[in-house]
């Protein structure tokens, strides 16, 4: 195919820009391809993982990925600790700011003693945890009122008791309970959920099961007929998608969609090429794969408003051929 | 500021999508900083550097660039030869392919035997590099017959002999020189240009000067009230344009805008910070200036939709206040 | 201080190269500096965390690490899951392989069809995975028969039964038994052990509590009057470790050594700075701290070879003043 | 072919450690390649061409590449200017000197003021800058003097009458011009080198000829039985060198050990594979590569520490056996 590049015109819309990058190569293509890869995987209605990696909360994308689960782009949800914590502080009314964009100029010393936590260029405030702390601790002491903490508790379901406490429709936990998305956080004590949970539990029975979500994700990839999987960041998620494949017939996954700024060649497994997962049955022999070699604060608002607007466009095609 | 993040929403614009990017963090903060910086260089009249290295022709980005130049994004551009060897082969009339995206599996021993040269995820032929051959050959020799060759010529003015006589309105050097943009590239010889003039010399007189186009870029430096650089990719071009500023009492560049995929620790010129090019005098101290941290085949795509966007508001809003 | 460079002589030991590239920039001081700050530690005898993330057992560092270990360089092991099977691979007799250094050229379908899994440039194979899936079980088996499984077992403990069962001084599991180093691995889900601990549970009662472990590993940050981490990579062991030290009224770690291929503009963790982690009091304001910015299989075994070399030429100074 | 790990012991000789990362994988493993794949080029007497990228010479390499000089580790070199201009300014007794690591800390304006001038974590004065503009002008007054630049000089010629002119065994460009190794810079202009002799001709003839010096780049590529490259970095000075051997029957180099912080899916020539020069002929189809994805300032001194022990020891063998 000939490269063709990027013609640009007075107020394009996203995806008619996305289009053009087809017709480029590097990174642009991939992007181009990943909008694809995900259109056909919505449109042959494949049971979709997200891997939620990195954080991706904090910097913003928390309104994006809400939307991506009210709207049908995600079935199941894979993600860090973390991304769950900033996710509630805002439903709970904290807030993370903008600092300078000159990160080099901070003095987390200052910020220390201000009660100011950073995570690159952004900041989140002490007390914010304080309420986390609070709501993690008033949740758990209604579930022991409840006697439901008697017995092992998952992590699943404990996530999902936090999402059905949450009044806020820009959450992506409250979202994944309203919609019925299960949300697995395998990694869940490496968190200040985590933390919390371990401080609860030192006044209080409490005992988090560490493995027994792990027998329905693998159903979920043993059922779905068409799987695909979309990765931000890699880390633990990643693994943890990919790893419930092994035990499927299906011989893994038939779309992959990797986010990331991460290389093969330093070995670990966020930047491992999804040809080394075919190795592993991870991902089918014929599968669509792409990897974005992007931040994901770039790259995935692009993907989804570009989803979006093919959506939208399918939608008034069909009601225009009623 | 707080963190507002990304609201999509149907058929956004490049530009609406950019301009919810302002209440994220990391990259795409980082983009829709280098949106805003790049249209008060435009808005205050800032005389325009822009810094090209990487092979961004073959990826696709050759008609961006050249619409950037025609439509006055760009006063002066330094750019590596290789890109103004591909701009001149698809002049005319050679091709770029896209070949797989699965560049793991592409054999290059096969490619060499077919007589294709691979980029990345680019192919280009052999014939179109002997076509380019043929076209500096030709120039040489009616420079020659004219009795131009008789003294040393500069870099400059053979790039302006090329793109005279390019008859291809997407071309960059055609472009620039039709719109009066001079063309700087200071490692001609590292680029088949230079290896076709160095063939040439073997049988005619030729001296290219090395460093006489040196004193036009200074004095475009020197003149410039308020001069601001964008720098895809780094290499020569960046440092070329920087150094340039080094003779000049402003006491640097007023807007630096970069896009890379280098990092500063690795200590090299392309990933340095634009702080460290204020210790030299390079870049103004109170200069406004951000990192893209991103492919430029993704990033300025976007940028420059953006701000062909923004720039047709203007001029509406100029018009209906008439 | 002048940067005096490299001075290289004859069959330099690897400390004498270390010691000469004090007199370097770039990565090459940030070297020197993690071997003087190891150094440190290991005098004044801080408790040392190590931080294990990354395919490091399969990539050959798996004698590396048991000897730090097994020498004292190492008080606490917070690893992921990939590496505990990669070693209880090896204990088992299992092994891994290098394949071709062009991995491009692999087929990694053809691998799928052979049994034999990729990770980047290394080979295991299924029927070694055969052997850990019947070694977990056994022991879960035994554990059972005990009547252990009849209340939550922590990973910890579940991880000590493994590495009891080990007949192999090689390994860093038992080698941390035998010394008393405690391992801990949040995602322990996240990796075969976890996968096959989930099906056994399909079968028998398992439960396997996700957060017991904290408590332990806050006490000993909480108890540590000097306390330094050394981080492979990054990712959940990262972040693990240094939430451990919140609680702690010690303000933060007194030491960081981070090796990682990540860089902080990414946003992610893994990447972030020393300096970025005071801001959240877990690294203490005058703390000693270095990121080495490299691969961690060339970094780590230069690292420990110049400390084993300048340990033994402390305890010839101590024999020779007795 | 097993991963036997490496095997650490008291006080290792460099050459011991890489002997034992080849029963690694990864990073470790490319650099035993390395050293390996060097250690050929000099037992079978390759043509060696070094590429040279990067602030290495302020980094602290300058001895080390002089050593490679002297002791008969390349043939030709290719440099950037800026590595040029930094050895220069040694030569004549300036100095660089180490700031802080803790680099976001530093304050670029102050040391503006100061007369500082920052390489990343790398200080030098302007002071020494100003050395280097005597020395350059007296170099090129003395050749108009001489009646030398009545015509063209070229960049190879220029480079090695500043070359006669310093006193510093430890200098790169003495030490080629004394060994007879040809130093071509074809982007001579894109440093402080150009900018002095840029000021020069303002005032007095001068013309430096920008592609004379290829002509016996590529005989010295046309005319080598076997020819292998070392490229630190990427930049033109690798492309330069990949350039030349595109008119040579002999189909691409030997060998070729590139050490880069680059990635190959970035698309620009600095990271692309040794693959991809093979499409090209750049490369020859059965060459011996690797690519060390390391910083420079971590690897060469390795690499060229464990040559200097291996290379001993054949001498030694050699001397015993006559």
């Amino acid at each position: 195919m000939r490269i063709t590049g990027v013609k640009l015109k007075e107020r394009m819309s996203v995806d008619e820009l996305v289009r053009e990058l087809r017709g480029c190569a590097f990174g642009a293509r991939r992007l181009a391809v990943a909008v694809d890869i995900y259109e056909e995987m919505l449109e042959r209605d494949a049971v979709k993982f997200l891997g939620l990696a990195g954080a991706l909360v904090p910097a913003g994308l928390r309104g994006v990925i809400a939307g991506m689960l009210r709207e049908g782009f995600v079935d199941v949800l894979v993600t860090t600790g973390a991304n769950i914590v900033h996710d509630i502080i805002e439903a709970l009314g904290g807030r993370h700011y903008l600092m300078t964009l000159d990160v080099d100029s901070i003095d987390d010393n200052a910020l220390r003693t201000q009660g100011a936590n950073r995570i690159y260029d952004v900041l989140v405030r002490d007390e914010d945890f304080v309420r986390l702390e609070e709501f993690v601790r008033g949740v758990l002491e209604e579930l022991a009122a409840n006697g439901r903490l008697k017995k092992p508790i998952s992590i699943k379901e404990l996530l999902t008791a936090f999402g059905e406490r949450l009044d806020d429709e820009n959450s992506i936990l409250r979202t994944a309970v309203e919609n019925g998305v299960p949300v697995f956080c395998p990694a869940f004590a490496d968190s200040m959920l985590g933390l919390h949970a371990s401080l609860f539990r030192q006044t209080s029975p409490l005992v988090i099961d560490a493995i027994v979500d792990m027998h329905e994700l693998i159903n979920l990839c043993y059922d779905a007929k068409l799987a695909g999987v979309i990765i931000l960041g890699g880390g633990v998620p990643k693994n943890f998608i990919f790893q419930a494949m092994l035990l499927s017939p299906k011989g893994g996954y038939d779309y992959v969609i990797q986010i990331t700024t991460d290389t093969p060649h330093a070995g670990g497994l966020s930047g491992a090429t999804p040809d080394e997962a075919k190795s592993w049955g991870k991902v089918k022999s014929g599968a669509k794969s792409v990897v974005v070699y992007s931040d994901a604060t770039i790259a995935l608002p692009i993907i989804i408003a570009a989803l979006k607007e093919r959506r939208r466009k399918d939608e008034q095609r069909v009601w225009r051929h009623e």
